[in-house]
């Protein structure tokens, strides 16, 4: 392992967030919370101490790192802001204890949504802004905005590459221009402007200045905390629409707006994750509408439920406007699917990813069509390319690391006696707590659905959780890594 | 497709199952039952007609089977098996809907134990037996029967390999000597040996001979169907007790009996996949029992259940002395992990089997060692072995048929309003009727719980749960591929 490169990335990560706090601190000095504003300024303390320190173990350092190193430094990156980030809530005494903090915060930086949080409403402005701040940086990414802003070495674009690979969800990551550093200028420029666009959108809305701040920081990084206790469910229906097509427009791979912007429309519309992506939206919106109609006075508000709540979990944001859990089982079961599917690679959205979703398809086929005519040779096509073999075992891989921490995970969280409330079921509860956590969608169903939280669960549970958070977000190879011994010899 | 060639093995199941229904018959006709006699006679009939024109059909067939073929072969035995097998219900009006039989008998075929019946015990003896004895043929396999039995050409033994192999449960199917008949026979002189051993150990206890005839066919071929309507509740501690010991028995891979004929018990003792069978019990069977220990008079008895349920459980069979439903989530968590991973592969038994699980870790922990030593060539061992790179593929190929079943199978159940019971949780219900029949477990928890039933479930979920029976009993792909129409080209 590097160290002095790990610690020069850690140095960078203890900025940033000082400076992503200060805003925060400022909310809190202007709305006069005293407590608040000294969590914040203590933080940003620390913070400035572990960057000067991490600063100077990081002298001299070789500007080289491999694929592992890259790993595990973005691992250690997002455990050490989460860490940072939760101080602000425990120092403040607004979240008193370390595990629901941290539970909290990976939860913002991982764009899961999932809260232990029973009143919302309870915490200061302060605290809502850097909870949902957390989701928008965490969202696109805070190594790849540190890509973006940081100036490297000439020959950086090989080793700083493995740290975007990382960072960037989906199965195949690639850069858009030849630089990397331009890649990651121009993810964060459209992200910033499809973000102002769709703060924009709110303001015109029902909302004030802060709720149509944290509104669309949840809903561009797909994070989904709110600052009202129902979601958006007391918004207006306009508000509820604009952020329907913005969590969509947020779970489409960014690579495909770099397309319209180069004028290539038709790739764009002929991509294949993207077709599949808005073909599974069209068909669970109209299933569940069809379904849940006459649980509402119009078809029409049907369909706005029915519509938002189906792009909240595809993209994995998590928002509510009603509690789906009192929908029937039809609409839940299709809700379930998407939690697993999640939008397009790429986005900053959660999940399998629906390009992955499509390797699985076509890899079975290639599998059945291999059986068939053993003598000839299956090659997997994806937008008329043939995908690598390497891609293809690594998706396999990714399925089986995803299923065997899926039930690992359910079994742990059973060892929880929560939910005690005999009107839910305990399976069903622990397996769409899992589901919901580990693909950062937020809420599931019975005793964590979208009216409830995750703070009767014990210790163990949380720390789980959190991982399988962590897990999610980093699609599970880095946050192994990152506790796997062999990680951490000297080179 | 070698049409010829199936016609001949279909002619040989339509013979086999004429002779199977003998001694239904004979029940039948001695407990004065009038309409299942006939019904049993007239379904004797049709085999018999149907097996002449088959064996008409396969004159002058070519000795030459490929892979596919053997795939589809099987699966067309086991499909053409089923529906004849479910007539005798139909046609004696006892089961008089033709889906509600053919999802009764397609459980007893494929080990599943999982009834459509809310009244077992209205069922006459002749029917019970014929329900039951599809549970120990099925268990070790038809086919593998009629190549113990039929005499092959000199040659046959590298076509009907393929037949063995898409048969036989587990990643890795060979031959325990080098001729597959003597292997076939071997198998079920194994088979019965244990059996008749399991029976007259339940002749000793509180059983009739019926009684302890058909719970050994559902202990042997770890099915699950019994003969009361309580399953084994309300048999003697001692009859559940051998009955534990046996379901775990006949979860066990048959080539360590083999091994511990030939003495080799070094070999056995040392097997990493006997290891982690019998380790996964011992531990689950501590956890239960701790879990449930307040929920009993005394320990010994808490013991007793918690040891049945997870030998039920683990073997997939599906028996039950309590409602185990009603017992804690964390108790009913652990029997959920076990439904998926199933005892041994080259056993009676269904899941994913331990063999599989244990290539899926060492697949993960591999793909984590290569990253950290990208420039090492990390290998597979299972028993000191190396594995093969195709097996481990065929295991991730599994693993993604698995996934992309289990949920497309939960979202088409999802369509059904059943559960309509407001105590029971949809969700719950619906993913653990698709795990228990794909698992070819048998109950589930919540409305399909071991005291509740299939019946109430609509006609396409209990053809998606016929399938899904199927699917796993044959391991996925001959089910997959007898649907391919790829497959039924003429060569």
């Amino acid at each position: 392992m590097n160290y002095k490169m790990m610690s020069r990335f850690l140095s960078l990560i203890c900025m940033a967030e000082a400076v992503f706090m200060l805003p925060a601190l400022a909310i809190s000095l202007y709305d006069g919370q005293g407590r608040a504003a000294i969590a914040f300024a203590i933080t940003i303390g620390i913070a400035a101490v572990l960057y000067v320190i991490l600063k100077l173990l990081s002298r001299n350092c070789a500007n080289r790192l491999t694929a592992k190193e890259g790993f595990v430094c973005t691992a250690a990156s997002w455990i050490l802001m989460s860490l940072v980030g939760s101080l602000p809530f425990v120092i403040s005494g607004e979240i008193p204890h370390f595990v629901d903090a941290l539970f909290e915060i990976v939860s913002g930086f991982t764009t899961t949504g999932a809260s232990i949080l029973a009143d919302i409403e309870a915490l200061s402005r302060g605290m809502l802004y850097w909870r949902s701040f957390s989701h928008w940086v965490g969202g696109m990414g805070v190594l790849v905005f540190l890509l973006a802003i940081v100036p490297g070495g000439k020959k950086s674009d090989g080793f700083t590459m493995h740290l975007f690979r990382a960072e960037s969800p989906g199965p195949e990551v690639g850069k858009l221009v030849p630089k990397l550093r331009q890649t990651a200028l121009w993810l964060y420029g459209t992200y910033i402007a499809l973000s102002l666009l769709n703060f924009a959108f709110l303001m015109f809305g029902d909302m004030n200045w802060f709720e149509a701040l944290c509104t669309m920081f949840g809903t561009a990084g797909t994070g989904g905390f709110g600052v009202r206790g129902d979601s958006l469910g007391s918004f207006s229906p306009y508000i509820q629409n604009v952020t329907t097509v913005f969590m969509l427009l947020f779970g489409v791979n960014f690579s495909c707006y770099y397309l319209i912007l180069l004028g290539q429309f038709r790739s764009v519309i002929r991509d294949e994750e993207l077709r599949l992506y808005f073909c599974i939206v069209a068909i669970s919106i109209a299933l569940i509408t069809w379904n849940i109609a006459g649980m509402y006075d119009t078809i029409g508000e049907g369909l706005r439920h029915a519509a938002f709540q189906v792009a909240s979990i595809i993209s994995t944001t998590g928002y509510s406007t009603v509690d789906f859990d009192m929908w029937p089982t039809f609409s839940k079961g299709i809700l379930t699917v998407l939690m697993v599917t999640g939008a397009c690679a790429g986005s900053t959205c959660g999940g399998m990813k629906c390009a992955r979703v499509l390797l699985l398809f076509k890899g079975l086929r290639r599998n059945i069509r291999q059986m068939v005519h053993p003598n000839r040779v299956e090659v997997v096509r994806v937008n008329g390319r043939a995908v690598d073999e390497k891609v293809m075992s690594g998706v396999n891989g990714y399925l089986s690391a995803y299923v065997l921490i899926l039930f690992l995970s359910f079994a742990v969280l059973c060892f929880d006696q929560f939910p005690s409330d005999p009107n839910f079921s305990g399976i069903g509860t622990n397996f769409s707590a899992v589901l919901a956590c580990f693909n950062n969608v937020g809420p599931g169903f019975e005793a964590v659905g979208p009216t409830m939280n995750f703070g009767n669960f014990n210790i163990l549970s949380k720390l789980v959780l959190t991982f399988d958070m962590l897990a999610g977000r980093l699609e599970i190879f880095p946050i192994l890594l990152f506790f796997a011994p062999g990680s951490w010899k000297k080179n």
